[in-house]
């Protein structure tokens, strides 16, 4: 049965706000940004105990794929796909459904972020198995993320009350939320029954392309026009239709409107989306003046800092919460409560067409 | 009578203060902080039309000679030498008096520091020839700056009561004063017959030599000894003499000594010893959020910073009053407001042993 379990890593964001380090061609899922593995890698690495990289699919776009196929040497490069245009999650997700069902009409497929860190893997693995088999079942199943704070940037899943955290029996969905406001995320934190929704959902591949069917049958038809999977004509004309199709996310498209969603909720298992070069900084190890230095660094007098670098010294004097992110071609010096904001410096950069640094 | 007129510029300091871009080889006297020409390119530049560049000798050190030779290609080779060992100005004048002398008995000659800035080059020349004539004449002439603010890093010259700024006339200097607490300071700016020292001296090298004989005759018989300049064992017997030689400045060996001193105090010259970045900064032009920026670089939300940076881009997001200076091996990030504490962090390099960074 475990043979017909598959992976999709969906890693076709950019996380620009990981620029300098992030680029097109590196983005935040390829960087190394805690220890020597990539978010991408531990990502695979975490789910090892339940799919074996042979059972892996990632998609990714014309970009990035390079960097991937290097750092996962272990999965079979024709499963790692580059999507031709970004649809946003429902058509990715769509098209590897097909072609995973194409080839196993049984397949049961999990979708995960390719750019999240999750402390505890054995917790988090733990609730795989039985998503999963809710999934095999024929349940749409997703895995929640007990919050921990009110978050606004989030979206969350209603669960019935009085639900049990870490439990590995399926509950059953009430509602999808869209990221609240503060005052309904603190109501939301309070209840108890309600989680993040960290994007990772479990399905048969039958049932999903059934559900696109009905949800988003000009998205299912275009795909299903598609010629098979490995014959000489599949790229070109995956490259003219794929960019026909909606572009909406697998929440709004699906996940939403079907009625027979189960979840599971974790306990803590360390989740972090990993936001902002902010949350890279408090989740590494800080010195006793709370700085987080990934550099040959000489600090006096300074605090709060994050500093990033490589084949340089870097020495800080009298500053205070910086990130301060050094590359070869690019430096960033950034308040460190402002570092949600990167992400307008590189729109910015569009604008200004500096292509040779996006 | 001009052609017995000389210039020694002193350019054997560090610079520590402009750290990471001044190194020992690479001193703030040589770097092209403002505009295209280094501070000692400028000084040159500013005495032409007093004294052309074949009257013009140099003293440095190992590290910095041929880089000085390569940014002076208008100076003799000759003309530019190194001391052996840092001795403080005393021998240093010294040494480079004697040798003058012996190639011109009748020699007068004007000390310059090799790393101040001028912004009113005519005023200042306009005071120069009156010193030489001065000197000339057998006194020892000094040009005092007209203080702006009570100064305590500088030395001062005191004059008589009501003398005029700017006069051409030579004024009979009081009395040489260390650097004074901040009382003193603030009573000598309001007194009005009080300069700043900025080290420069005009005097007959014979009538320099006499008062090194008579103030300081270990370090006068020393330099006595070696043989003529130019001749085959000068170099050798000078990197054995020299390090023997008194480690006293100028200021303290003679002049505070001497009874035959004279001054001119300068108007408004725009005279500026560049102590720091901080004062870089101030000198350059800045935007309407007062940042001076020598990079290419993009701003928001960023007030009063200096950027200092070439071959990559600059991205400052939220933060204020920063020095930035970044090189190929070395980033600083330094609150402006303690840009005169650049230096210590130079000295922990040291005591660190970073050799490849000093």
């Amino acid at each position: 049965m475990t043979s017909h379990q598959y992976g999709l890593i969906l890693a076709g964001g950019r996380g620009t706000r990981f620029w300098p380090r992030s680029r097109r061609a590196n983005a935040k899922q390829v960087l190394s940004l805690f220890g020597d593995r990539s978010l991408i890698q531990q990502t695979v690495d975490r789910l090892r105990p339940v799919l074996p990289p042979e059972r892996i699919w990632i998609l990714t776009n014309d970009y990035l794929r390079a960097e991937i196929v290097r750092q996962l040497p272990e999965v079979p490069q024709r499963q790692i796909l580059a999507e031709p245009a970004q649809r946003n999650t429902a058509p990715a997700i769509g098209l590897a459904a097909q072609i995973i069902q194409s080839l196993d009409p049984e397949a049961v497929m999990g979708v995960f972020p390719a750019d999240h860190v999750i402390a505890k893997p054995r917790e988090y693995v733990r609730l795989i198995r039985p998503a999963f088999r809710a999934a095999q079942e024929g349940k749409i199943a997703v895995l929640g993320i007990q919050p921990r704070w009110p978050e606004t940037g989030y979206g969350y899943i209603e669960f019935p009350k009085g639900i049990e955290a870490g439990s590995r029996v399926a509950i059953p969905v009430l509602r999808f939320r869209e990221k609240p406001d503060e005052a309904t995320a603190k109501r939301y934190l309070k209840s108890g029954n309600f989680s993040w929704n960290a994007g990772m959902f479990f399905w048969r591949t039958s049932v999903l392309l059934d559900a696109l069917r009905r949800y988003l049958p000009k998205t299912a038809s275009l795909l299903a026009s598609l010629p098979a999977f490995g014959s000489k004509g599949f790229s070109a004309q995956l490259a003219k239709t794929f960019p026909l199709c909606e572009n909406i996310s697998i929440d709004y498209a699906v996940l939403e409107r079907a009625s027979n969603v189960v979840g599971f909720l974790t306990g803590d298992i360390g989740w972090n989306d990993v936001g902002s070069w902010n949350a890279v900084y408090e989740l590494h190890k800080q010195d006793a003046s709370r700085n987080a230095v990934r550099a040959d660094a000489l600090l006096k007098d300074s605090s709060g800092n994050y500093v990033d670098a490589s084949g340089k010294l870097v020495v800080l004097l009298g500053v205070r919460d910086l990130v301060i992110v050094d590359t070869p071609d690019a430096l960033l010096v950034a308040d460190r409560n402002r570092a949600q904001q990167v992400g307008d410096m590189v729109k910015m950069l569009e604008q200004a067409r500096r292509e040779e640094l996006l």
